[in-house]
C-alpha cells in the first residue's frame, strides 16, 4: 500500500473513531459506535478521498461525505444483519445479538440521519448535487436489499435479475463514493460519470468475487468459514447458475439440499460444491469477474486526467480482484 | 375549518397519495404506501404550509418539505410500532402485523430516504439551512424514542426527564414543520425561531393532552379504548406524577398493578384511575397543558406579522387544545 493511501486510511480511521463522540443517550449511540468500530475495509470512504485526489483536491475536503458513505454502509449492514438474523459480523456478535432488535432498529435509524448530517457539511454550492447522488444511492441500496430478500423464496431468479440486485445492493454505493469525491473536486460531469461507471463495474466484480470466495476461497486465508452461503441457501451467482444449468439429476440433488433443515454441514457443502464443479462454475464466475474488471479499467481509462494519477486506483482494483478474503 | 386550511389539506392529501407511485419493488413500497394511506391528522405538513402562508408565500412552494416531514413522521410511527410491538394503528393492523418485521424495517428505511428526496427539492439557496433543520429534528426524534424505551424499565423517571423526552419525540417535529415553512417563505431568523418555539409549546401541550385523554377522554368520542396507556404500563405524565406523589399505600398498589402480567383490564384501569383522581392529576395535567398553550400564544404573538394573518394558526391551536380525540 503506498504512502498516500496509508495517509487517507489514517484520516478515515481517526474520523470514524470520533463519530457520535459525546452524544447522549448512550443506549442509542453505543451500538452505532460499536458497529463502526469493528472495522471492515473502509473501502468506500477511501474511494471518495482517492477520487477527490484524482482531480487534485485535498482529501480533507472530501472527508465529510466519505464519512457519510461509511456510516450509511454500516447502517445497512446493521439492519441487514437483523433482517438476515446473522449472529456474527467480522468475527464479532452483531448488534441485535449484543444488544437487542430494538437497539439495532433505532441505532440504525440514527446512523442514517448521522450520515446526512455529514452530507450537509459539504460546500453549499455542491450540496444539491451531492445530496441527490447520495440519496439516490441510498434508495437503490434499499431496493437491492428488498430484491435480495424477495429472492430467498424464489427458485427462478435469473442471472440478469441477480446482477441487477447486486448492482443496487453493492455496486451503486461504490460508484456513489467515487462520484461524490469527483464532484467535490470539481470534476467535469463526463469525468464524474466515467468514475461512477468504473465503480459500478468494480462493485459487480467485487460482489461476484465474494460469491466465489465463499465456495473456492482458501480456508487458511479466507477468514470466514468456507461454504457459509451454501449452508444458508443464499442465492449467490453460483447457486443461480447451478439452478439454471443443472440437469434433472443435479437439480433434484440441489432442491433436496435446499429444502432439508437438518443436515451435516460438511456433506451439504461438499455435494453442492461438487455440482458447481461439474457445471464449471468456478471458471464461469472468474470469466465474468474478469469481464467486469476489464470494463472498469476501460471506464477509468476514459477519465480525462493524466495516467500517472490513476495508479493508486488501478492498484486498489487489482488488490480487490486478487484478494483471497 | 376555514377555506384556506381546507385547500391546504387537499393539496397535502393529493400529494401524499402519489408518494412512491410507480416505484418498484412493490414488496418495498406497498407497506410504505399503506402507512401513508391510513391517514392521521396531517398536522405537521399543514403547519408547514400555514407557516409559509403566514409570511405570504404560496403553499405550493412549501409542499415538498411538508411532504418530507409527513413521510418522516409516518416512518417514525412505523418503526415505533414495531419496537413497541403494537398490533393496531389508527384502527388498522400495523405494517409488521400485515406484512412482517423485515418489511417494517426496510420499508421504514426507504421512507427516511424518501423524506430526504423531498427535502432536496427545496430551492438550492435554502437547502443547507432546511436540510440542517430537518436532520437535527430527525436525530432528536430518534433520541426521544430511545429515552421513551429506556423509561419503560425505570421507575424513577422525573417530570423534567419526561418533558424533555416528549419535547424530543413529539414537539421538535412540530417546531421543525413550522420553522421550515417560515424559512421557505424567507422569514427573518427571529420570526422563524419564534414560530419554532410556538411549535415546541404546542407540541408539549399536544402530547400531554394525549396522555390525559387516554385516562379522562370521553369513550363516545375518543376513538380508541380508554386506558390503553394504563394497561401497557406506559410511562405517561400521569403515571410519572403518580409514582412521584403517591403515599406508601398508593405506591404499593401502583407497583402491584405495574408488575402483574395476568389481570382484569377494567379492574386495573379503574384502580389506577382512582389513584390519579386521589392525587388530583386531571387538573394538574390540565394546568400544565394550559401553561404550554399560553406560552405558545406568547411565542406566536412575538412573530412580527399582522395579527389577522395569525388567525388560522390560533384556531388550529385551540382545536388541538379542545379536541376530544
Amino acid at each position: 500500500m503506498n504512502d498516500k493511501v496509508a495517509v487517507f486510511e489514517k484520516k478515515i480511521s481517526d474520523a470514524i473513531g470520533k463519530v457520535f463522540d459525546g452524544e447522549q443517550p448512550l443506549t442509542l449511540f453505543d451500538p452505532a459506535k460499536y458497529i463502526l468500530s469493528i472495522g471492515g475495509k473502509r473501502l468506500r470512504p477511501l474511494l471518495t478521498l482517492m477520487a477527490a485526489d484524482l482531480f487534485g483536491k485535498e482529501a480533507d475536503e472530501a472527508l465529510n461525505p466519505a464519512l457519510a458513505i461509511e456510516i450509511f454502509h454500516n447502517f445497512s449492514l446493521l439492519h441487514d444483519d437483523l433482517m438476515d438474523k446473522a449472529d456474527m459480523r467480522r468475527g464479532k456478535p452483531t448488534v441485535h445479538k449484543k444488544w437487542n432488535a430494538n437497539s439495532a432498529i433505532l441505532s440504525g435509524d440514527a446512523m442514517v440521519i448521522e450520515a446526512y448530517q455529514h452530507i450537509v457539511k459539504v460546500p453549499a454550492p455542491l450540496l444539491p448535487e451531492i445530496l441527490q447522488i447520495f440519496s439516490s444511492a441510498a434508495m437503490q441500496i434499499c431496493k437491492g436489499q428488498q430484491y435480495d430478500m424477495d429472492f430467498e423464496i424464489r427458485m427462478d431468479v435469473s442471472e440478469s435479475e441477480y446482477l441487477e440486485m447486486i448492482r443496487l445492493k453493492t455496486a451503486v454505493l461504490i460508484g456513489c463514493a467515487l462520484k461524490i469525491g469527483a464532484v467535490i473536486a470539481g470534476a467535469t460531469p463526463p469525468n464524474a460519470d466515467s468514475l461512477y461507471a468504473y465503480g459500478i463495474n468494480i462493485g459487480l466484480a467485487f460482489q461476484l468475487k465474494d460469491d466465489l470466495l465463499d465456495v473456492y476461497g482458501d480456508p487458511q486465508t479466507f477468514g470466514k468459514k468456507i461454504g457459509g452461503d451454501i449452508l444458508c441457501n443464499k442465492k449467490t451467482f453460483l447457486l443461480i447458475k447451478a439452478l439454471k444449468h443443472s440437469d434433472k439429476t443435479q437439480r433434484a440433488v440441489l432442491e433436496h439440499w435446499l429444502s432439508v433443515d437438518d443436515f451435516d454441514p460438511a456433506a451439504k457443502i461438499g455435494i453442492v460444491k461438487n455440482i458447481y464443479d461439474e457445471l464449471n462454475l468456478k471458471s464461469i464466475t472468474e470469466d465474468l469477474i474478469e469481464k467486469y474488471y476489464l470494463a472498469s479499467l476501460d471506464c477509468l481509462q476514459s477519465v480525462n486526467v493524466a495516467d500517472n494519477r490513476k495508479k493508486e486506483l488501478i492498484d486498489l482494483s487489482e488488490n480487490l480482484m486478487h484478494r483471497e478474503k
